[in-house]
C-alpha cells in the first residue's frame, strides 16, 4: 500500500490559525484541519459508481496503520442499518481498529441478511486489501434506505481507496461521505496538555436531512493522537455527543444509520486518564470539534437559509429545558415563520406550551439576542419593532427564560424552506 | 331578536341523502346539514373587520334559546387562550349554555389580563344582546396569537350577528370561523333511536394548520336534540374525540385555542342514558359526525395535496400503535415523499423505528391499500412496481403490521408541500 508524502505529513499539518479559549482550556484551530491532520491518520477516497455523477467521490477509507482505540455512539432507531450492527459488535468485543470504510449513496439499511453479508464483506475486502484483520475494520453507510450495495463496485472502490491513501486525504474523505450535503465538514484543533506538549483532535462529518438528536442522521469520524483507553474514550465521547450532535435538529427525523466514532492512536504519547487536567483539556477540545461539526451540519441543513440557536433556561432541570428547546426547534410553524422572517412569537409560545414542561405561562420571557420580544408570556411592542430587523440575519439566537429553576439547554436548528420540500419530494427519483 | 323563517325550519332541515351503517347503527346523512339542522339551534354571522377582506365573515353566534347541556374538550397546551379559560370555568360551574360566540382572525391567546377581560366582555355583550346571562355564553377565538381583540368591532359584530339569527345559519357560521381554511366544514345526521323516532346531530368545524392531536388547532361545535345529561355528554364527547379530532395531524403543531363543544338541548324528547342501545346509536352517530369533520380538516390541511391514512396494527397496545402512527404522520421526510409521489418506504421504517414501540424490525409488513410494499422489514420488488401508481391518487392508505400484539390505531394526515411553506412563511404579514 502506497502512502503519498508520508514523511512530510506532520510538518504540513501543523499550521494553526485561530486561538480558542473555552472553560479555561486554550487551544488552536489548525488551518485546513481534518481527520488526517491527526498524526497517524490517513485517508483515501474514490468514485465507485454509487452516486450518479461521474465525478463525485462516494467511498473512502480512514486508515490508522498503527491501530487505534475506538469508541462509538449510534442511532437508537429500532431499525439499525447493517453497518451499525457490525460496528456495535466490534466495539463490544474488541475496540481496537485500523480502518473505517464509508460509502455514500446507499444506506445498507432495511436490507436483511444480504445487507449484513455485504457489510461483513466490506470489512473483509478492506481487511485483505490493507493487510489487517476483518474485525479491525469498521464500516458505515449513508444514502437511500432499502437498496442493496453493488458489491462489485464496492470492491473496486475499496481497492482504489487503498491506492490513494494520503496523510492529507481528510478533505477528500469529507467529500466522499456526503449525500444531499452541499459542503464538506472538516476541522482539527491542537490542544496543549499538562507539561506543555500538544495533542491533535480532528474530524469529518456528514449530515443534512433526517437530522434530529438520538442522534441525527449523520456520520462523524473523529481521531486523536492522545492516548486514551477504550473506557475513558467511550465516556468522553458520550459526554461531548450529548452537547453537540445530540443538540441539533434539522427536521426532527431520526435515521437508521447514525454513527459517531472517536478513535485514539496514542501517537503523541500523552495520556488522558479519567480524571485530572488532561481530561478537562481533552474534553474541551473534543467538544469544540464535535460542536463545530454539528454546527456545520445545521448550516448545511436541507434547504436551510437560517442558523437558529434556541437556548432555554430557567427550567426545572436539563431534561425539561432540552425537551422545550427541541419542541420549538421541531415546530414546522416556527421554522416556516423564521424562513419568512416573520416575528410570529405566538408559535414559540404554542410549541413551548406543548412540550410538557413545568412553568408558569404568565411568567415566560423570550429574547432575540438581547431584545425582549415576550415579557411574562405577552408580546412587547418595543421588541417587535426592534427585533424584526434581526430576523433578516442568517444567524438568529432565541433565549427563552421559563423562570422556574436552573435547567438550561441549547439546541441548534435550521428553518423550513421551499428547498427542503424540493430536495425531499424528489430525493428518490 | 328576529329569527328568520322560524316556523318552517324543521321541515327544510330534514332532506336526507346517504344512508350509513356503522357497527350495527343505521343513520342518514342530511343534505346540506350543519349545526343549525338540529332543531332549536340557530346561528347568525357577520363581518366585523377582524379579517382584512371586506366580504369575509369573521364572527358568529350559535344560539340555543331554550338552553342546552354542554360538554367540552380543550387544548392541553400550557398556554391556554383566554376564551378557553373562560369556557372551562363555565363548564366547571354550570354547563347549561344558550349561546356560543366565535370570532376568527385573532386568537386572543397570550394576551394576559386584557385578553381575559375581553373574553368576559364578549360574553357580556352577547348576553345582554340576546337577553341571557353572561355565564350562559361560551366564547371561542382563532387566528393570530398575541394580538388584542378590537372590542368595538367585536361589539358591533355581536349585535349584527343577533340581527341575522337564522335557523339555517349554520353554513354561514361554518364560514365565519375559518382562518387559512379553504372550505367550510359542515355535517348533520339523523339517527333512529329505540322506538323508531330519530334524533339529529349536526356540527361545524375549522382547522387547517397547527393541527395535531391533543387536540389539533381546531374548533368544532356539535349540537344535538337528544336529551343527554351533562355527565354522559362529557363522557361520550371524550370517547368520540379520541377517535376523531385526537387522531389527525397536519403539521404536528399544537394550538393554544383548541375547543370542541358538544351541546344537547333535548328538544327531541329522546333520552340517552349512560348505558343501553340509545347510547350506542348516539355514540356511533356522533363519532361519524366528528370523524367527518376531522377528515374535512385534514383534506383542507394547509397546502395539502394528499389525504393519507396510517393504520398501525399488531402493536402491543393502543398507545404504542397510536404513537407509531403519529410518528410516521408527523415525519417531514415521509410527508414530502408523499407530496413527491415517491415510494420511499425507508422513511416509514425510519420514523417507525424512532417511535419507541416494541416490535421486531425484521418482522414488519407495510401495505399501500392491499399491496405489500415491505415484507419483514424489507422492500418487495413487486410492491414497488404495483404500488407506485397508487401514489398518484389523492387518498392513500398505509397499513403497518408490527405483528406484536392486538393494539391498533388509525391516524389521518396530509402531505407537506410547497404551499404549506408559502402559507406559513407569510401568514403574519
Amino acid at each position: 500500500m502506497r502512502v503519498k508524502g508520508w514523511s512530510t505529513a506532520n510538518i504540513i499539518k501543523k499550521t494553526t490559525t485561530r486561538k480558542i479559549q473555552m472553560n479555561g482550556t486554550r487551544f488552536d484551530i489548525i488551518k485546513k484541519g481534518s481527520i488526517t491532520t491527526v498524526p497517524g491518520f490517513y485517508a483515501g477516497s474514490s468514485h465507485c459508481g454509487l452516486k450518479n455523477s461521474d465525478e463525485k467521490l462516494d467511498i473512502t477509507i480512514i486508515y490508522i496503520p498503527d491501530g487505534s482505540a475506538c469508541s462509538g455512539v449510534f442511532t437508537t432507531n429500532s431499525f439499525q442499518a447493517a453497518p451499525v450492527v457490525v460496528d456495535r459488535e466490534i466495539l463490544r468485543k474488541k475496540g481496537m481498529v485500523k480502518a473505517v470504510v464509508i460509502n455514500s449513496g446507499i444506506a445498507n439499511a432495511c436490507t436483511g441478511k444480504q445487507g449484513m453479508e455485504n457489510a461483513v464483506n466490506m470489512q473483509e475486502i478492506a481487511g485483505s486489501t490493507l493487510g489487517t484483520a476483518r474485525d479491525e475494520v469498521m464500516v458505515a453507510s449513508t444514502g437511500v434506505i432499502g437498496k442493496q450495495l453493488p458489491m462489485d463496485k464496492i470492491e473496486k472502490g475499496i481497492r482504489d481507496c487503498a491506492q490513494k491513501m494520503d496523510p492529507c486525504g481528510g478533505e477528500d474523505a469529507a467529500a466522499a461521505i456526503l449525500t444531499t450535503d452541499l459542503v464538506k465538514k472538516n476541522i482539527a484543533v491542537s490542544v496543549p496538555m499538562e507539561g506543555g506538549n500538544s495533542i491533535t483532535i480532528g474530524g469529518i462529518a456528514k449530515g443534512s436531512g433526517m437530522i434530529e438528536p438520538n442522534m441525527a442522521t449523520m456520520l462523524a469520524f473523529v481521531g486523536t493522537d492522545a492516548k486514551v483507553d477504550k473506557g475513558v474514550l467511550q465516556k468522553v465521547l458520550e459526554a461531548a455527543n450529548e452537547e453537540s450532535f445530540n443538540s441539533i435538529s434539522v427536521d426532527g427525523c431520526q435515521s437508521t444509520n447514525d454513527t459517531v466514532l472517536l478513535m485514539s492512536n496514542g501517537k503523541s504519547g500523552i495520556e488522558v486518564k479519567e480524571k485530572g487536567k488532561n481530561y478537562s483539556y481533552f474534553f474541551e477540545g473534543l467538544l469544540y470539534v464535535m460542536k463545530e461539526l454539528a454546527r456545520m451540519i445545521v448550516l448545511d441543513g436541507e434547504g436551510a437559509t437560517k442558523f437558529i440557536q434556541i437556548h432555554v433556561k430557567g427550567a426545572p432541570d436539563y431534561a425539561q429545558a432540552k425537551r422545550a428547546a427541541l419542541k420549538i426547534a421541531n415546530s414546522n410553524l416556527f421554522k416556516t415563520a423564521i424562513f419568512g422572517q416573520d416575528l410570529n412569537w405566538g408559535r414559540i409560545n404554542a410549541a413551548l406550551g406543548s412540550a410538557g414542561c413545568q412553568f408558569d405561562p404568565e411568567n415566560v420571557d423570550i429574547y432575540i439576542d438581547k431584545i425582549k420580544i415576550v415579557e411574562k408570556g405577552r408580546g412587547t411592542d418595543r421588541g417587535e419593532k426592534e427585533a424584526s430587523g434581526l430576523l433578516e440575519e442568517r444567524d438568529i439566537c432565541f433565549t427563552i427564560d421559563l423562570k422556574n429553576g436552573n435547567g438550561c439547554s441549547t439546541i441548534w436548528t435550521s428553518d423550513l424552506s421551499f428547498d427542503y420540500i424540493k430536495i425531499n419530494a424528489l430525493y428518490h427519483n
